[in-house]
């Protein structure tokens, strides 16, 4: 085999605001690699197949000094974020050629590593789609699965309020307080994700673009555990229409995330007076209490139709900054993930 | 015996901002009780002896309609709080005359109550002031106690920074805080509470008023434990000095309960990005668990020396509309109680 594009998504230049495709991040299809011939010095080649895009990579577009729970992109190196790959060749027992590998990839076409440990080999046994392992089998599903079931004290008839309900941890979550016995009201950003979650069988659903988050949680007499994705108003809406003992599973904020003006939430005091618990948490801190049971369980949940997802492909490494750009304004259809390759 | 004057402090009317001493509340010292004679239903006669003025009094001079998790005060009627007496004359077998107990008393020198289960008798064995019962071995002892030991996870070496650090709960919490082998920082609105904090063995003691919050928390490398009795700007602070994992335990937000213009909490985001911990909690919700520990063990304690307390006597029923505006503007030198008679 002769030398093959290597393509890549770099970081280019820290955004104000929400990222700017082209400018924020950029394409590089300049560098080439010949996969039979690279140089392995005791590691494995891997192809990309799919790269998830995710909220929190706004997060990673930060000035490096800032430290945070997650790396910091760097101008002129890929971008990396969970993804599957197939490896080509491998010099290291632990590793074989053609096993499907998890894990976070650098966003480029092929690439070299050394180390087996960071990979999870996905047996795939049901015979899912590669995307489901950046999805409801992968991150966002764990997000959803771990911290359901750490913080959320679900109890049979309460209610919960999601928030992205469309996207790939909320409508998780959805289906989780569905099959806890939980009364669900959740909402999104367009009227086709709103049909979705009510697929998944919300007992409320809402675009809260079009209809107001405060009235719909006052009119359904308040909220015992909320599932935060957006923080903001919204989460200053959750607090006024909380329950006593309410339980707040933070897990994102996008709307802070590409706003230069924080919003400010004005009712803390009512923390105190209705005894609130919040949790903030990071998916990498629940996964060794829960991930093995994850990985046990949830494909094959998936398989049988049990859990639902939806996704939207964006194929070719070249449209990463318009798929990112789209997930931090909601304007995607469903979980984004790149197609760089097929097999 | 011929009928004495039966004193009240009653509550008048809600205010906006700081309660005013004679409008929000007043004294009525035109009834009488002849505690001789005085008929008892088949209850008992209680003489006041203390009672206690705490912060969260504010939030009970509010519209009775608004629900909260303590009972509204209401108009023409008597205040209500911890407070102590002594048992003059008694039809009930489980209450004995000459016994003291503690319970919420209303603001008056005398009163009748027909059920005993309202009331804790308390031995005394150790022979503390009765005062100490609303303080450090009363409903603010306990709010330490029971929280510290119910949310700081605390681990030796860490840090914890407490807010009101001079009063009868961050005075017993710094103290708590010390046996736990942290690092405390507490802050207090004067230069002689601040002498107290540092009596009590606190690392770092500052008046709030005349030293930056956010500078002392950023020298002394940050917090793992909050405890926050202010809210507002010092608890934004706090989120910016919280290490991840920090727990927040939310025990009030005086800085809060008088302003009309409610501070907004603008880094919220940083709960998730920090995974902190917060918990608002209400001192009743964990008595089930603690309190029969907190009676068995703490007014032992305090007898040895092993905790310590200050407190500030304001004499006689009139006196009420100051003490409750001092503690929520912080001019109190400590613990405020109503010394309502000797014994």
């Amino acid at each position: 085999m002769s030398p093959v594009r290597n393509g890549r998504h770099l970081f280019n230049e820290i955004p104000t605001g929400f990222p700017v495709p082209g400018k924020t991040t950029v394409y590089d299809g300049s560098e080439t690699i010949d996969p039979d011939t690279v140089a392995l010095n005791g590691g494995f080649l891997i192809k990309t197949l799919v790269l998830s895009i995710d909220p929190y990579m706004r997060g990673k577009m930060r000035d490096p000094k800032i430290q945070s729970y997650s790396p910091p992109y760097y101008a002129g190196k890929p971008l990396d974020n969970y993804g599957v790959g197939v490896v080509v060749r491998s010099d290291n027992p632990a590793i074989k050629a053609g096993q499907h590998v998890y894990s976070v990839f650098p966003f480029q076409e092929y690439f070299v590593d050394t180390d087996p440990k960071k990979y999870r080999v996905l047996e795939n046994k049901e015979g899912l789609p590669w995307s489901v392992y950046v999805g409801a089998a992968g991150m966002p599903g764990q997000t959803a699965w771990y911290a359901w079931q750490e913080y959320s004290a679900a109890k049979k008839g309460e209610t919960v309020f999601v928030t992205a309900g469309a996207g790939p941890v909320g409508s998780f979550v959805i289906q989780l307080a569905k099959l806890d016995g939980l009364k669900v009201i959740a909402s999104a950003g367009s009227d086709e994700k709103v049909a979705f979650i009510k697929s998944l069988g919300a007992d409320v659903a809402f675009n809260y673009k079009t209809t107001s988050t405060r009235e719909v949680l006052t009119r359904e007499g308040g909220i015992d555990v909320y599932w935060d994705n957006v923080g903001g108003e919204t989460l200053e809406a959750a607090i006024d229409a909380a329950h006593t003992n309410a339980r707040f599973i933070e897990c994102g904020m996008i709307s802070g995330y590409n706003s230069t003006e924080p919003y400010g939430i004005k009712n803390a005091t009512l923390v105190v007076a209705k005894q609130l618990k919040i949790f903030g948490f990071i998916v990498f801190a629940l996964a060794s209490k829960y991930s093995e049971e994850f990985y046990r369980v949830v494909p094959g949940k998936i398989a049988k139709g049990e859990i639902k997802y939806t996704e939207e492909a964006v194929v070719g490494l070249e449209n990463v900054g318009e798929a990112i750009l789209a997930v931090q304004k909601g304007t995607n259809k469903a979980k984004v993930f790149i197609k760089v390759a097929d097999a």
